[in-house]
C-alpha cells in the first residue's frame, strides 16, 4: 500500500520517532497530527493510513470509517476549544495522499470570514506573521493532551 | 429546521424557480448546485437540506448519508471530467449552513498546487479574471446534463 516517495507514507512509518505532542491520536484507519498553525488553536491534520490519492479510491466501508474518524476528531476539537466555526479541507494538491485539514476558526480572528489559505500564503514572505500563526494560546504539548482527553471521553477507537 | 434568514435555506425553498442547469441533483439529504467557478470544470456545491452549522450537529446516521451523497457527487465529477485532483472543502465562514465545495483541479491550471481561494480572492478586483474563472470548457447546461448522466449511472438516490 505504501508509496516509498510519499511524504505521509514516510511519516506514518516513523511515528515512534516523533515528539509526543505531534501525534494526537492513532485511529484504526488514520493518524491525527497536531498541525503547524496553532493560531487556529487545536488545528489537526488527519492522515489516512492507506496511501490513496482520492476518497473514491478507498473501499466504501473503509471510506466511511475514515470519515467517522474525521468526525470524532472534529468533535474533540469542538469540545476542547469551542470554536466559532470548523473548516474541513481535503485538498492534496501538493501531497496527494488523503489527509484532512481541520481548522477551528475563532470569533476574534479578523480574517474569520475567509479561508485560512489567504493569510497562510503570506507567511512565505513574512516571518513575523508565520511565527504568530504558528503560536497557539496553549503550548503544543498541552494542546495534544487536551485533545487526547476529549477523544478518550468520546470513546475514540485506537489502532 | 429552516432558518428564515439563511441564504441556503431560502435557496432550497425556491428550487423550482431556478434555471435547469443550476440544480444538478436532488439527493435525499442534500442538493447539488452547479458552482459559479466553472474554470474548475464540474465544480459543484452540495448543500445539506437540514439547516445545521456544523457536521457534529447532524444525527450520526444522517451525517453518514450526507457524506455518502458527497462521495457519489465526487465520483460523478471524476467520471465526467477526469480531474487531476479533487478538492473537498466544508467551510461555512460566510454562510454557516453545511455545504461542501467540490473543486476538480486540472493539470493545466498554473495554480494547481495551491488552494483555489488564492486566485478566487483576486477576482474581487479583476473583472477579466472573474469572467475567465466563471467560464468552463462546456456551457453550464451541458455540464449539468453530463453530471446528471453520471449520477444516474452510479445509481445516485433522489429525494
Amino acid at each position: 500500500m505504501d508509496e516509498p516517495k510519499c511524504h505521509f507514507c514516510q511519516k506514518l512509518q516513523t511515528l515512534d520517532g516523533l515528539p509526543a505532542p505531534e501525534v494526537v491520536w492513532c485511529f484504526p484507519h488514520s493518524v491525527a497530527f497536531l498541525g503547524t498553525w496553532q493560531y487556529y488553536q487545536g488545528y489537526c491534520v488527519l492522515v489516512a493510513r492507506q496511501h490513496a490519492t482520492e476518497l473514491s479510491r478507498l473501499e466504501a466501508s473503509l471510506r466511511r470509517e475514515f470519515l467517522d474518524e474525521m468526525c470524532l476528531l472534529a468533535r474533540a476539537i469542538e469540545a476542547a476549544y469551542k470554536p466559532h466555526k470548523l473548516n474541513y479541507e481535503l485538498l492534496g494538491n501538493q501531497v496527494p495522499h488523503l489527509h484532512w485539514h481541520l481548522f477551528p476558526r475563532y470569533a476574534d480572528d479578523p480574517d474569520r470570514l475567509k479561508p485560512v489559505w489567504l493569510v497562510l500564503d503570506r507567511c512565505e514572505q513574512d516571518t513575523a506573521l508565520r511565527t504568530r500563526l504558528e503560536t497557539g494560546r496553549q503550548d503544543r504539548a498541552t494542546t495534544a493532551v487536551v485533545l487526547r482527553h476529549h477523544l478518550t471521553i468520546l470513546g475514540a477507537p485506537t489502532a
